[in-house]
């Protein structure tokens, strides 16, 4: 049995910080239900790639949930959502703050009809305050929550994250909420409306650096991939053109590093005697790392580094990263198969639990696919097939337009 | 009542990724007791900032918990640690895998004392496969991920966030594991070992750049602050040197924008004539909104953006992050105080819930300062005073030495 076998999500989430978010609960049994806006549902279904008309984009992130088209906007169509907010743990939505109450969806309104239920929401800069109701999309929350400012080279430009971190962090967020909110509904009967935003979850990523500020006053700027507290950290050059990530902070570890590499003199220099003097002068630190690497290959470096246990990391790009025996060795590739058999590989859950073999194939599901079947739990059949056969009609010519299907 | 409360946590992790999830766990009720190893406890209690004896680095990530110091090593210390994992829900460590193992500790081993215990490891690359027992930090996991290599300017080499994404990724999936886990123990009754890693985390951050790379075989490198599927995506700079972040995706949003800054010719070229066309002729996408913003202030800009509903970011630095109205109304910053009354500014929970009031104020103990309280609950108070006697000596004369105090 997965571990969350007979928790039922109501999913209204869309883009990536939602969806991510009850991806991670599905991958463990809980059964989610994506209630998508008809015709079109999540715009991420008619991202690229498209392959017959099915979205890898979307695939990602939604393998293994059900999708039910429903109109909240109508009002028949919203009692019967009403209806199975009876029956599920959670309601997890990502629209702009203010979109569930203009369907009048509200916490209130929801814990009258099951005490227990868990609201999540998670939004660009949370339910409340000044900014709650702005637009947000992963790369401006990025640039608001400062993690820009300190992110690129030195002396270049505020950068942001190549990938979605902001986005990521606060689903994942959201994701913790809505687990402690079942974990007290369990024990206690009664829920919780869960407010997470991706910009607290960005502030809470920074936490040392903004502590820091906090303290000292100095305002950071981008600093290459150094770390402001020790020093060798960051990319050095080997003499075969291929550059090595290194990590090399405690005292213990930067006497292993002057042993490996047969520089005893480092231990003599009093610019370099504790990790804080080492990050005071970490220019000179640098030059002399480079100098020794520089006189080596890559594999010379990693394997003298390896031998004392010392942290480094290889730069992969995506080429070498799907080829990773770690990666390989771990399934962290998984298939998600729509029905017509188009196959995406797709990066799996980030999780291994016990007693739990790796699932390897996923069903990812066209819009509404579940429509009927999850509805008529909460409604006489003839009734639902009478009010949704009219939407699943204007679905289907929806995606014979948009995908060609 | 908190969410958690009544759900006890024996918390082995020190640096960030492990003590990010107990953090998580204990700001909504949970009982955290963090087991350190004397004399010397958690590196970061020695990490900067220090004031009274105090690093703000560790109280950052360990406010609220408590500190209990235990020798694993000793068989009588660990026995009191095997009795208490019968009052847990949950033991979570970040060791290096293997660590555990030496003190004789496995899922076995814990599940027999106490079936329904979760035991949670959050480690560098997993807790099997050939990177295994690799040493690893979080700018080395960066670089493994891939994530490194489509960060940074166009044309510059991979980059790595400035803030710790794989180590916040790592403890934040940990803590959905935890969760997971403990809504499963409280059904059934059996708990699991959850295995979390930083390097499966960060390259489900990656999920559609990864896909879409295992389609189209293209090997994506950094691209500044670009997103690869549409454009405008980026930062501009406004006429008063102010560069703001901007996000105009959809056909909607870019008739807006248009719209809005007064541009009716880009509606009419066949350039910019969809999503993926503006994406595919992002040069001339970007060179019209240099051209029009920088003939503009970033507050006319920004009003102008905010008027349609657009998306766009304030690239925030530490100093006006600080300020930030949405920070100050959410109350993001809270207090880490310690028992001499220093007291650091750190990020708070990035979670608010219903019916429970934002906690300010946080207690940081100095290590072992509930060494005696704690293990008495599962031993005789005077064996547990000879016991621990000479191990809380040792760790008053090395804090003595360490801090000063």
């Amino acid at each position: 049995m997965k571990p969350l076998e007979g928790i039922r999500i109501l999913d209204f989430t869309q883009f990536f910080s939602g969806p991510v978010c009850t991806l991670l609960l599905s991958d463990f049994g809980a059964e989610v239900i994506k209630l998508e806006n008809p015709p079109a549902g999540d715009a991420t279904r008619y991202g690229k790639f498209i392959e017959n008309g099915n979205s890898t984009h979307f695939a990602t992130r939604n393998r293994g949930k059900k999708s039910v088209a429903i109109n909240m906007k109508d009002p028949a169509q919203k009692e019967l959502f009403l209806k199975l907010v009876k029956t599920a743990d959670a309601v997890v939505e990502n629209f702009k703050p203010g979109t569930m109450e203009k369907f009048g969806v509200t916490y209130d309104v929801l814990k009258e009809i099951n005490p227990k239920i868990v609201f999540t929401r998670i939004s660009g800069y949370g339910q409340s305050g000044p900014y709650s109701n702005r637009s947000a999309y992963d790369t401006t929350v990025q640039a608001e929550s400062g993690v820009m400012s300190i992110t690129g080279p030195q002396d270049g430009g505020p950068t942001a994250s190549g990938a979605s971190i902001a986005d990521y962090c606060g689903g994942l967020v959201g994701c913790i909420g809505t687990l402690i909110g079942i974990v007290e509904a369990q024990r206690t009967g009664h829920g919780r409306e869960v407010d997470a935003s991706m910009m607290d979850a960005l502030v809470l990523l920074q936490e040392n650096r903004l502590s820091t500020y906090l303290k000292n006053g100095i305002v950071p700027k981008p600093n290459g991939n150094r770390y402001p507290a020790a020093s060798p950290i960051g990319d050095f050059m080997c003499g075969d053109g291929i550059p090595v990530m290194i990590n090399v902070s405690t005292d213990k570890q930067f006497q292993s590093f002057a042993e490996v590499f047969e520089q005893p003199q480092w231990l003599e220099n009093p610019h370099f005697a504790s990790m804080s003097l080492r990050a005071e002068n970490y220019l000179e630190v640098e030059a002399e790392v480079k100098r020794v690497f520089g006189a080596l290959t890559s594999d010379e470096v990693t394997s003298r580094m390896q031998s004392r246990k010392l942290v480094y990391g290889k730069i992969n790009n995506y080429e070498t990263l799907v080829k990773h025996p770690q990666i390989e060795y771990r399934q962290t590739f998984v298939n998600a198969v729509w029905p017509d058999g188009t196959t995406f590989k797709v990066p799996g859950n980030p999780l291994h639990m016990s007693d739990l073999e790796r699932e390897m194939d996923y069903t990812t599901v066209p819009l509404g696919t579940n429509t009927l079947e999850v509805l008529s739990e909460v409604a006489d059949e003839a009734y639902v097939k009478e009010l949704m056969g009219p939407v699943l009609e204007a679905v289907a010519e929806h995606q014979k337009k948009a995908l060609g299907k």
